[in-house]
């Protein structure tokens, strides 16, 4: 009968592996145990690099009997932890704590006589009886104590067979090598989104660059890559968008940049007060082009650099630098045009008062399918009715 | 006797997780089952993705017997293949291919008499004799077969004990999950390399932004970032330093961006042909300020910010915009100032031509104390000696 638990057990191990969060790892663990081994609680103290301490991260039992995570950590120099380094009182020098076994060591004439002994091993079976510990084990790995397995007695009192034992201790080497294997994971997770975040601020530093040459009311670009997301997701209602997650990161990568070939301008064009000239415009006009030529060398962002090129593409044809026309126009581009309309409109310019949000979002209703993609106006009208933006 | 192996090789199996390159693992996989197993070779066919076959990655055993790896592919629809996959060729219904038993199978009248089926077994005992296969086992993940494990015969031609060829099912989905958790890690380490590529590229675009606005000739920031580089590997032979990756990687980022602040700067004054007033100075002196107030919000990069900052203080205290002295600058400004001096050196400029690179080496070592720092001098010196650059 124990041979069954045995296999489903080695099975659960097998699978932790491919566990790499480690709270989920942790949390089966613990259900697995305390199921097949019908023990009346079982528990994981875990090392936490931050606190320097041991942290009962999962625990489950019968209510009044298991011990309630999170709250309890105990120190590096406690007992528990103590006893698995130290070969002078891990008497057994084997893999580990039975409670029973260590009750009884109190009543050896050498450990009574020797004080230290004594007074270490009151304190362990101090902790053992706090924590209901019948079996600890230590979860090791390269010679450092990631943490510690606590077990309950079974919930038929008996002992565990030595077999059980072994067994156990095959298991917590399973999990220290399933933990390590997590731990390596979130680490890689973690500085994947650190390099992210690192990403975006400075693409957000370099759009700030540029709003302030461009006179630009501040925060422009982290509000068209706002709107442009709150439109996509609207989109994505009545278009089928491919690799969402992906569309999504992009967008916003190129909304921060829509405008990044304005550096290409002359100051003297992007601060005039008077109405610009024909040679103004040529320069105005050629911004989406100047942005392309900037990004150019960045080959994982084609999608990104195209809708920099053409976000001032009207759907009638009219816009520029091509006149690109409508279903041509790819949808990013699309996308932020409206975006970018709408801020500038509702934004105070050198030249004119900003629109009222109503009067902006008529505006552009106003114009779709002549310069915006009804589609990305339906969804922007979505997006932004009868809610303040 | 093989109660001894099998706890080895349980090790090694658990020792695997811990493996995060898919062609390591393998190959001590396939050291290990030739070593305990005693057998004459044994292969690893993996599935590759971009080719859509199953290639030998890994073979060991004795010269002649063991198949060469690398060359040898095996298509989707090969019988060794299709073996594992279908209900109706593998007989048995069990987890390997035993090459004795498909032998005997040719002799059955239930097969001889099925033309597709005999036909299949003809076309597999081919493939197994070419493979000397003795034995075969699929390394399947949810359904998937990520490879297949072969093994020669045993040295002493016994045949595999019932024991051993349980023991190898279990091996093999070990196997199976090592192998997808390789293959995870990376997946990872391959994004997190793309999007360090895609940063460098990012930043450097910017770069190039600021350079066609300075007239500076093209390709100066890059090459500030490559003499920098340079110097600080000769530097680290004489002064300790901390985190040499970190510090590798945050100077390759400063001296990309130490001009950034450059486009806070009107463009009147970079584009100036006649000498500069006090009024042009103030922006000039100015700009490593801006750069650092561009680049402030990116909080991970502390130490890039202040290598921006400082980038034009003299070590004599006589450099802008705060006077710093010796020490009390940035080693990473230190060598920035050093790398994009000389590459300003050694370029024409409207207002003067070019130095030689010799003449340019023996201003900087005039300068060692007053404008530089000794050690970096030294270090730029140790790296340009003897070398055209």
């Amino acid at each position: 009968m124990h041979i069954f638990y045995r296999t489903e057990l080695e099975k659960a191990a097998r699978r932790m592996i491919l566990i790499h969060r480690t709270d989920t790892l942790i949390k089966l663990i613990i259900r697995t145990i305390t199921r097949d081994l019908k023990v009346l609680h079982a528990g994981i103290f875990l090392f936490d690099k931050q606190k320097q301490n041991y942290v009962l991260t999962a625990s489950r039992g019968k209510q009044g009997v298991k011990v309630p995570p999170g709250l309890v950590k105990i120190s590096n120099d406690s007992p528990l932890i103590k006893y698995f380094f130290s070969r002078t009182y891990n008497l057994w020098k084997d893999n580990f704590l039975l409670a029973k076994r260590t009750r009884i060591v109190l009543k050896r004439d050498s450990v009574k006589k020797n004080t230290k002994l004594k007074n270490f091993f009151e304190r362990l079976l101090y902790q053992v009886s706090i924590y209901k510990i019948d079996i600890a084990l230590p979860i090791a790995f390269r010679g450092e104590l990631l943490g510690i397995f606590i077990l309950g007695e079974k919930r038929n009192k008996n002992n565990f067979y030595p077999e059980e034992l072994t067994f156990l201790s095959i298991l917590s080497s399973d999990v220290a090598m399933a933990i390590r294997n997590a731990t390596l994971f979130d680490d890689l997770r973690v500085q994947l989104e650190k390099n992210q975040t690192l990403f975006f601020q400075t693409i957000s530093a370099f759009a700030h660059v540029i709003e302030a040459k461009d006179k630009y009311t501040l925060g422009h670009t982290e509000r068209v890559a706002e709107y442009s997301l709150n439109i996509a997701i609207q989109i994505k209602k009545i278009i089928r968008i491919k690799n969402w997650e992906e569309f999504k990161k992009n967008l916003k990568i190129a909304a921060l940049l829509h405008d990044i070939g304005k550096i290409g301008i002359p100051e003297k064009v992007l601060n005039k007060r008077k109405p610009l000239n024909d040679n103004d415009w040529t320069f105005i006009r050629a911004h989406p082009l100047i942005g392309e030529n900037i990004l150019s060398p960045l080959k994982d962002l084609k999608e990104v650099i195209l809708a920099v090129k053409y976000h001032h593409e009207r759907y009638d044809g009219k816009g520029y630098p091509y006149g690109l026309e409508g279903k041509r126009i790819p949808l990013m581009a699309a996308i932020i045009f409206v975006a970018d309309a709408y801020d500038s409109m509702i934004s105070d310019r050198p030249y004119r008062k900003a629109l009222s949000r109503t009067e902006a979002k008529k505006e552009i209703e106003k114009n779709s399918g002549l310069q915006f993609n009804p589609k990305v106006v339906t969804a922007f009208i979505q997006a932004y009715t009868a809610r303040r933006v």
